[in-house]
């Protein structure tokens, strides 16, 4: 089986081919340019690939909505080209095979969960924290669309007490991503995240929002895993702060072994690793043909 | 078509029986006392009723996994006799039929997207704001149980600033619950909710709690409609406050056509008003029998 697989990022494109089991034979990247540009180079790429079906996690906002006329698009990305762009309708004159589409998120999400640290549970939360902050919702064996699909990045978090930085998120300031992606770090100790030491005081201001915000989604949506990724979760030493949170947050209410004990394999780094993006695209394209 | 409904709470027991198309015939009520006389009066109500299937939606923590040796048990609550109580184990001794088992706030929310507010559409969620908080989950045409069940009621919110109310959770302090349910009302005013004014501040304080949570879920779940429920909510003015509240916070970065002329038929009461709980427990009882 030859499965097609986009992982559509606002900065690159990144193409490959997988099978059923994950495996992906062959990948190329290039950078996100005008939709003309960058679609002929994906059809380039997938043109003598044979590929039975294509999966496509991409940025956005999209439109996922099978029942409407814009299904495929991406709608009110300020990316210059994109806005309101028949990305799907335009790969599907040259490809005449099922198409799964979704966000990088909730591809992300369906990734781990088939072969990733989510494997075999029918739940996940996958977090991307880096240069923004996107959430992917994967539950009861679903990834979750709705009314528009999630951007759980966007929450409101309280601030912690000893923040003087404004946030900088356009729409919400101290929103999640206002307070806690990359640029925030930067815009607050005036250094990249990249160049703080592993016990700067950075961190644990960083882990007091993040382990806000999976807290709260633990409280609403009880996902059976939570998985962080993205550039700014590299810094590994997040992970036990951000458990700390999570629990302090919680403060027993939730009665679950995960969330005691096992708290440090609940909330994860992605099993797929920055893999997760690509073999979520492919478990897309997978989903498209079953 | 004869199927039977339990609405569990932890101060009264609603039994009643009705039909696939949700219209009750008969219903019966009494206070939850020690669960062998509250299932001995249970059994005796539906022991000639000759139901094809019973749906229980319950007060909780409650096991929901069906993988698990203990689904159908009430777990953890502190509820005198309740605590890890085999709920649908006895009944199942006495009644030879499917059972639904959920939350009563995940039935609330079945009961409404089948034949309420949400009828027709595959997601919505439903808040009980009353003498505590919930939040039933129904997504891509599932409830959602995940880990243990959403505890919706609990999510941190950002204090008002004029609010000088600790918050009454004994976990959280001041959580959505510990900050917006009945008793903080009280304890933040002196009286009772009902007894303050519609035009009272404490209706914006009040909305600006839950107007906060709901923007934080809109966020998080992207749910196609969002129904208030419980008995705070029969204070009618809070609606246009938490539209505004909502819109506000989510400022415009949802580009939805509900999110902002539509607001009012997104964020409703039941349609089924009180009878939510009831007919959401029919619900379940139907969707075990198919």
């Amino acid at each position: 089986m030859i499965i097609g697989a986009v992982e559509a990022g606002g900065t690159k494109f990144v193409c490959g081919i997988g099978n059923e089991e994950g495996v992906i034979h062959d990948r190329v990247s290039f950078p996100t340019e005008q939709p003309e540009k960058t679609l002929a180079q994906v059809i380039d790429y997938f043109k003598d690939k044979q590929v039975e079906a294509i999966g496509v996690g991409s940025f956005g906002p999209i439109n996922i909505n099978q029942a409407s006329p814009q299904y495929g698009y991406v709608t009110t990305t300020p990316k210059p080209g994109w806005g309101n762009y028949p990305f799907i309708p335009e790969l599907k004159k040259v490809f005449d095979v099922p198409f799964g589409w979704d966000t990088d998120v909730n591809a992300a999400a369906l990734g781990e969960a088939t072969w990733g640290a989510a494997k075999g549970l029918d739940s996940c939360l996958y977090y991307t924290i880096g240069t923004g902050v996107g959430v992917g919702v994967f539950v009861e064996g679903k990834l979750v669309h709705g009314l528009v699909h999630p951007e759980g990045g966007h929450v409101l978090v309280r601030r912690h007490p000893e923040d003087t930085y404004e946030g900088c998120c356009p729409y919400h300031g101290d929103c999640l991503e206002g307070a806690a992606a990359g640029p925030a770090l930067e815009g607050r100790w005036k250094v990249k995240g990249s160049e703080l030491t592993p016990d700067h005081p950075a961190w644990a201001m960083e882990a007091f929002y993040i382990g806000q915000a999976v807290a709260n989604a633990i409280l609403l949506i009880s996902p059976k895993k939570i998985i962080l990724g993205g550039g700014v979760m590299h810094q590994k030493q997040l992970f036990p702060l951000i458990h700390e949170e999570v629990k302090k947050n919680l403060n027993g209410y939730i009665s679950a072994q995960s969330l005691m004990d096992g708290i440090a394999d609940y909330i994860v780094p992605p099993g797929l690793g920055d893999n997760a993006g690509l073999a979520g695209s492919l478990a897309l394209g997978l989903r498209a043909l079953k």
